[in-house]
């Protein structure tokens, strides 16, 4: 079985946003899967997925303290600042932790750790909506 | 041809450790495929997996060097501290590396490069054992 | 259908260099697919892949700069290094980025968003040819 579908997320303000609900509630033919696989992929280079933890929004409020200090906005080093000093920052942010994910499926449902949860990371301050592909495929 | 199956990882102390031929032992399957890939997922948020060189000793000792100062237990920013200071570096590194991997396989054998072996990155002082889920699929 | 190919990438110096074309050029098979993913992987320990912009060089040499700051070669606690001095930052590197992507097909072609473009992330002075590992597969 293959099935694709596009997923519109609402525009988010920067930071880290857990999503694991919309995106299950946006691919309902994964009950229909014994084993399988699920790819979600985000069709931006501002913006990326990771899977964290999933209960205590500190983790995601220190996630957002930890790369703003990592890849800082005023690194003299930047020479790609004509859309604004969010936009480099924010292309380094989406490689380090990447556009897609690829979680297993299991008896009808993503067969995730108890504490994992699929987080947005949306690295611009207006990044606007974003489009998520999801192609779940198996048996 | 769809395989799923878990594997328990026993418990490692805080670095980075070579499992390739834990994993190639937990799935005799690979032998029967001769396109195909395999999904190795971890099911935790602080522990991560990623392919790096697998000969010496020295390259694991520098990356949790590189890593323990990139992400330092006792930055000023951490507010999620509650279940220890190697918690909050340990879900960051995590999602530096990311908690799966997927390999080529071919002829019945990973189609890994001659210095490619699995890591894997344990980001806890005491993380216990860890819980790998593979699933390998192709033809 | 599964297809299997590699792919052997001219030797590049340093830095990152968008191959997104050379990659598709390798891969005629994508025409035929109506939904199914391509996984891309380098089999390599001091390169990796990335998506990222696919426009302006600025950004992939301020891609260069942040990686050289966050991973620099005279870091004192260096100890694989009788490789050179660019060789303990690249097995870094391609850890962070990964040696692998795997993107969503559609109608026959990557269904990327309008500025993803593939990256070939080279780390090291004198890297040699890459061998890319190709598997497309899908109905």
């Amino acid at each position: 079985m293959w099935v694709q579908r596009e997923l519109r997320l609402r525009p988010r303000p920067r930071g880290f946003h857990l999503v694991t609900d919309e995106v299950l509630a946006g691919m309902p033919e994964l009950r229909e899967l014994r084993v399988g696989l699920a790819h979600l992929f985000l069709r931006h280079t501002s913006a990326s997925l990771t899977l964290n933890e999933n209960a205590s929004p500190d983790v995601r409020r220190d996630f957002a303290s930890w790369f703003d200090e990592a890849v800082p906005e005023d690194a003299p080093y930047w020479t790609h600042t004509i859309e604004g000093p969010d936009d480099m920052p924010a292309h380094i942010m989406a490689s380090l932790l990447g556009p897609a994910l690829t979680l297993p499926v299991r008896d009808g449902r993503l067969a995730l750790g108890m504490w994992q949860g699929v987080y947005l990371c949306e690295h611009r301050e207006s990044g606007g909506p974003r489009s998520l592909l999801m192609t779940v495929y198996g048996e």
